[in-house]
């Protein structure tokens, strides 16, 4: 008898249905028994409180979100099984099968990717028929939080670089094989160079960045013998890792390779420090033209250290701390029933007071071109400033082509050239005036009174 | 014109060959153009170090990544373009052909999923032509990382739980939609009762668990009849949540409904203080056996606290500190060649020893049937002990059939039971004896001399 296959865990594109919450699938089933599944809902989504360490986030994750609700739908197979678990045996067969046939039909709000963003403010909207609108909650939240946590990370380190190229090395330390993706283009919106994920890079078009690892240099009979032959095999794209056995023997070797490579990467020790070495053995040895990068353990206070230093650096290469926004790796976005039929909605419990109704955000600049406030409106006033949330998709369909990846990361460019300086130190306290207009106001106080 | 639809980054499944480091594929390339790409080698996976606050961890995540591993391959699309790459234009094509023909076709070893390792312990073994030893590398780090932190932490909240149920809700904090599955399996492995996560529920046979959420409460007039209706719908399988108003009110609600519910859940305020005056009214009014069920940023710690204030809490549902692994969401988890040809290899880098040789782990018990002590072997030794390395891949193909859930998950009680009980402590430091036989000792001297 043959081996049982391994149970994979790939999920089917075309069957993203259940991919979400046991209790979105319930609740759904309740607004048909209900038959309160075609009222009109508008959800958003919002950050109650930045993470510890964070003083604006860089938002992210839009495209592939958008693009997973367009297909988002049930398999048969899928909805007979729900059919089947205990809690739902009991329902009408008729309401599964209209979740079966259930396609995302509604309009969807949002601030565009590469947007630097605050707390309290609105970064998407969902109006939709009621069941549709609670379906996207799980989907949703696991989308645009995590690349937007990474985005954000990636803004700091960039800012602490001051020009240095940055590269995304974390693959191998991100949450399961499908994480990378989302990393890999989160940290090139907000800046960096490139990335070291191959499958990444092909798809969004991303520079891909590689040099060796330790297992290369250790395969041969010797570094130098291990050296001349990636230089060989990669002319004029070639970096050498030369920390496999001792650091600075490992640069002479580099330096004595002809022709001359075009960077060395140290990956551990005091990289500041071996840096300062490495450039002096490359300079006498007529490599002046050779780079430094630099990687291992790298977060943006290091990165900032390291600079502050002036080490001669010339790359670095980010890998666990940002791919895991290790400091900060969960993020408290939520997503919230505003109103229902016209009506305000909110939930009171202590300490999370939202506001109801959809709304609309308007960001001002100052005198030189920097944030200095976001107004937050109902979607039906206007306000001074530019509106940050635009329609993308128009009952179940894109309202127009989303920008290409270059777009979102120049926009991310000028998004954080706006970040008011006082929130650009890394220890900067999230101290953002975000008000609100008169309207919502009393729309708050009516329903609290309630 | 149609506007460009939005990019989206499901991998194919049968073209995963890509989704790792580049530097992977320059490597695997170079020794194709050496000629080495058939030497035989031995790469080893372990920790070098537990992360903070863990003292043993839970080994997961092996069956995804054999699923995955032997289907590993690259389309010739992928391969086209990454043969147009910078770096890769100047390959032999030959070389190219080479890849895309390329399956891996070698043996692996690895401890069993839900086995308790410390560090410095191989948890798993490749053996392999150089060329597909080396593509696994950043595929089988991301496919075990993960999973093992999730699974540790697990255990960490069983063990504080002292047997009251626990339920993963982290879905939505997941980094990325796909990262839920790989949280679900892992926590009901460690001994989690279920998930929210409905797919990942209908795919592996995970118990599904579902509440409502506020939105469902907030769509209603009144909380009472949001109650009502949800509770005709689901008799005999109905949580109801209470703290969407005020939680004690909403309490006394639950209470009123006829027949009576299963459970009430409580997802914000003091959770201890709530959970008892909670216990009050729904004893009170005839409802002992109906369930309280609590969550809300609920970790290990957590949980400790709510068993020790003896609060009569039912089921804890565990959530973002689980998913994301948050004290410790990185795991320094490694792959290294150890063997080329016979003969020992190692790295030097200051602080990073490593045993050279494919390995064997023997574990010794206690009388009082504890673990204590792992002895480290080369593989072609034997010791005292139970062996935890077997083979589960020959030749590329599946050995026998993997274990199912259910058994993986029995395994790991059986393992839990074994954990030393100094180890137990919350704030336990990782202190376990980890020896390695004179042979690894003599091996390792004898390259470090060189």
């Amino acid at each position: 008898m043959s081996p049982q296959p391994p149970v994979r865990l790939w999920p089917d594109p075309e069957g993203l249905g259940p991919v979400t919450d046991v209790y979105e699938l319930a609740m759904m089933a309740g607004y048909y028994a209900a038959g309160m599944e075609n009222l009109v809902a508008s959800f958003e989504l919002f950050v109650r409180k930045l993470p510890p360490g964070r003083s604006y986030l860089v938002f992210a994750g839009l495209e592939q979100a958008i693009g997973d609700i367009l297909a988002l739908a049930f398999k048969p197979e899928q909805i007979e099984a729900i059919s089947q678990w205990p809690a739902f045996r009991k329902l009408d067969r008729s309401i599964l099968a209209r979740m079966q046939a259930l396609r995302f039909e509604g309009d969807i709000w949002a601030v565009s990717e590469g947007t630097v963003v605050f707390a309290g403010v609105t970064l998407l909207r969902v109006t939709a028929p009621l069941v549709a609108a609670q379906w996207l909650e799980t989907y949703l939240l696991a989308s645009i939080g995590y690349p937007t946590l990474v985005a954000s990370k990636a803004a700091r380190c960039r800012s602490a670089a001051l020009g240095t190229p940055l590269f995304e090395f974390g693959a191998r330390r991100c949450h399961g094989p499908h994480a990378g993706f989302l990393a890999a283009r989160a940290a090139y919106i907000a800046g960096f160079a490139g990335t070291s994920h191959a499958e990444a890079a092909r798809l969004m078009g991303i520079p891909p960045i590689g040099t060796m690892a330790h297992s290369w240099v250790q395969s041969f009979d010797s570094e130098a013998e291990s050296f001349r032959t990636f230089a060989r095999l990669f002319p004029s794209h070639t970096t050498l890792l030369v920390d496999t056995y001792d650091t600075l023997e490992g640069v002479q070797v580099a330096a004595a390779i002809d022709p001359s490579v075009d960077a060395i990467r140290i990956d551990s020790g005091d990289l500041g420090e071996l840096a300062w070495q490495a450039r002096a053995i490359l300079d006498q040895n007529n490599r002046a033209q050779v780079k430094i990068i630099a990687s291992g353990d790298l977060d943006e206070h290091r990165i900032a250290e390291l600079n502050k230093s002036a080490a001669p650096i010339d790359g670095f290469g980010v890998g666990t701390e940002l791919v895991t926004s290790r400091d900060a790796p969960a993020l408290g976005v939520v997503y919230k029933l505003v109103e229902l039929e016209g009506q305000g909605k909110v939930k009171l419990s202590p300490g999370k007071k939202t506001y109801p109704m959809a709304k609309q955000v308007f960001r001002k600049r100052g005198p030189d071109g920097r944030f200095c406030g976001d107004h937050v409106t109902r979607a039906d006033e206007t306000a001074d400033g530019e509106p940050l949330l635009a329609r993308v998709v128009r009952a179940g369909r894109l309202d127009r082509s989303l920008p290409t990846l270059e777009e979102i990361r120049r926009h991310c460019t000028e998004q954080l050239a706006g970040v008011p300086e006082h929130l650009l130190k890394l220890d900067a306290k999230p101290d953002y005036p975000v008000t609100y207009s008169e309207a919502l106001e009393a729309d708050a106080r009516r329903l609290m009174r309630r």
